[in-house]
């Protein structure tokens, strides 16, 4: 059989990185690569508990369930957003696989192939290669510390006249970066002005590490949410549990009702006992407090990890410390090709992501992503001894070959 | 907010039938509509002891997992369909959010705007409906109780050059119908020598109702099961609960490879935790002995149905007895439109699914689908007795009309 695949795969095909990562599965290397949480964070327990619980609602836990989402599920939710200034009703949310499937949904009903999306540069990779599976143009947008490059981004919504803007605003992957109430308030009057969607993927904002109130989300800052320019989606999988595969995304009831049809055709829906028990969790468990240990935890994890970096002081490698979230965005010497010291990292031992795949154009690839949260402190300082290692032998090994 | 949607939601418009539909929900409605499996079939004990057992696995069972799936499971899987003449291994299977997904996976893989799929008629209308927002045209190749019509099939492979062929060939949704064997081995060899893809859509295969040896898949019948034409999808919604939201698909690596990427991209993964439990339930359960209990109880129910339909003795309606499968198919007299009949059903307090949008093309509007597996004894009574005032009141309407 000759198969004959869809020209959309090409965009799926593999990349080096994931050929080198692969390497690392079930050996000793120590990854720094994922964005996996600490599994010592886990309401193991509770959720266990919780699960239990569930099963005594009887059969409807295990029964095919409404494909928005089970409605005590998706209440305890709206409830919580309106804590953080988003005045939403479970109509105007969708219970998804996942922030990622969330992304997904909306690509399909809004965008058509060849419509242009605005990103940041770098952004997250997972969602450029869902753009580019959907044949979609993803043009970055200048940006700094603070976020976008407002004038940039002025200058690319009149060149590409695009139907959307993905931004993570808040401790952005890859870079950890927190967008100022400015940029943020630039963005929506922009999109307003222009009739242009805005995706706000906002899966580690409650990681914030300083005692600060918390970053207004863009959703949050529309007048009219209910009839906003903005889809905002979230998870659990940084709060509870990734396994649990939930995720949520709220928007105008238009928007949020084309996503359900969508999901309908896709799956039909996520899994009714996985929101029965998390449903069951989250109206008995203290979750502000659980939040506040997974804080407390990740901020020491990211100390260490900064000390470590610090200690090893390689020549010309800079990061900013980053304020919530989980990874660290490490600037390397600009001869350095951060796909060729991973290469020459696996052999050491230790692994983590080039930058080079986050950038959907034009790409710095003396740049890497270092995730703080998986490992515990001995494995850390164990990795980046390891990488350290890699990098003087990468390093020597560009003067020999000059 | 002027929001502009994606060419491709047309296809997701509303339906009259969802509008009639959604007015059953939360009153005195009963419902012959759903493909809802009988509650009382759900071992809902055995899969609360389950989800027990996994999470003492600990964290790993709320963790990330590998997106095509937990190994432990697809062996599992992997060695069942080899006792249905299925040889694979882990490696040729994905695991989907239901078999649902497996066939959107499939699509988007696979196929691009504007190629051809090949479908009975009528076939699953959310395969149709899937098809269409993907922008892929279905074709409908005549048939007859035995399957596809292959004389049909051959002139219209040779009209539409189609990439894919799309079949339920045991117990069809919604006709019921089983492909002969000669049916099966037809369309395997046109396929495999024009390399077309088949995609065997197979959900009910196991509720068959006679003794006989179980129907052949038509990825059985391939002499090159690692090298073949034919992707299979089935799901454990229908013998254990659908709730799980765990179905799978194997085929050739290379397809399934691809799969993998999609899905990659579009949610990651499946529940960790329903996958880890869903194995600990089957290595410990007797899931034949289960699915004989299924089998008899819907048998059951079929015939207690089918005695009902005989009593009301209607002029001019008729159905096949069907050998297996959740549905009856039923041929309305031709003056009858299903979906008017519908609406007047629903004032009745009954509900049931109207043949139209199962059929890719040349709807036959006086149709209808009964499902039979949901309602309880008493319950199935009640809704046969008000359909049939609905039918009464109806066709007198029809003659008043006239």
């Amino acid at each position: 059989m000759e198969y004959s695949f869809s020209k959309s795969v090409e965009a799926l095909s593999s990349s080096a990185v994931r050929e080198i990562l692969k390497l690392t599965q079930g050996n000793q290397v120590l990854s720094l690569a994922g964005g996996l949480p600490a599994e010592d964070s886990f309401p193991i327990a509770e959720m266990r508990e919780a699960f239990n619980r569930a099963f005594e609602q009887g059969a409807k836990a295990l029964q095919y369930g409404l494909t928005d989402g089970y409605l005590p599920l998706r209440e305890w939710i709206a409830s919580r957003m309106k804590q953080k200034h988003m005045d939403v009703g479970a109509d105007n949310m969708i219970i998804t696989t996942g922030s990622q499937q969330a992304v997904d949904l909306l690509c399909r009903v809004y965008l058509d192939e060849g419509d242009v999306v605005l990103v940041e540069n770098p952004t997250y990779l997972a969602a450029v290669q869902l753009f580019q599976f959907r044949g979609i143009k993803a043009i970055p947008v200048d940006g700094d510390a603070n976020g976008m490059d407002l004038d940039d981004l002025a200058k690319k919504i009149a060149q590409y006249r695009p139907k959307m803007v993905y931004v993570i605003p808040t401790f952005a992957n890859p870079t950890g970066k927190v967008w100022s109430l400015e940029r943020r308030l630039g963005l929506l009057r922009q999109c307003k002005a222009q009739n242009i969607l805005i995706l706000e993927d906002d899966p580690y904002g409650e990681i914030q590490f300083d005692g600060e109130a918390p970053y207004r989300s863009i959703f949050s800052l529309d007048e009219h949410p209910t009839d906003s320019c903005v889809v905002y989606t979230s998870t659990f999988s940084k709060i509870v549990a990734p396994g649990l595969r939930t995720g949520w995304a709220i928007g105008d009831t238009r928007v949020i009702q084309m996503m359900v049809k969508a999901k309908q055709a896709v799956d039909l829906q996520s899994s009714t006992i996985d929101q029965y028990a998390l449903y069951e969790l989250l109206s008995r468990f203290d979750l502000e407090r659980h939040i506040e240990k997974i804080r407390e935890s990740y901020k020491a994890r990211m100390e260490w990890m900064h000390e470590l970096l610090v200690a090893q002081n390689w020549e010309g490698v800079q990061w900013e410390k980053p304020r919530g979230g989980m990874f660290l965005w490490v600037n390397l010497p600009e001869h350095v090709d951060a796909e060729k010291l991973l290469a020459r990292s696996v052999q050491e031992g230790v692994a983590f992501v080039p930058g080079k795949p986050f950038y959907a154009a034009e790409p710095q690839v003396n740049t890497m992503r270092l995730n703080y949260t998986l490992l515990n402190r001995e494995d850390t300082e164990l990795a980046i001894s390891r990488l350290g290692k890699a990098f003087h032998a990468y390093s020597e090994s560009l003067v020999t070959n000059v």
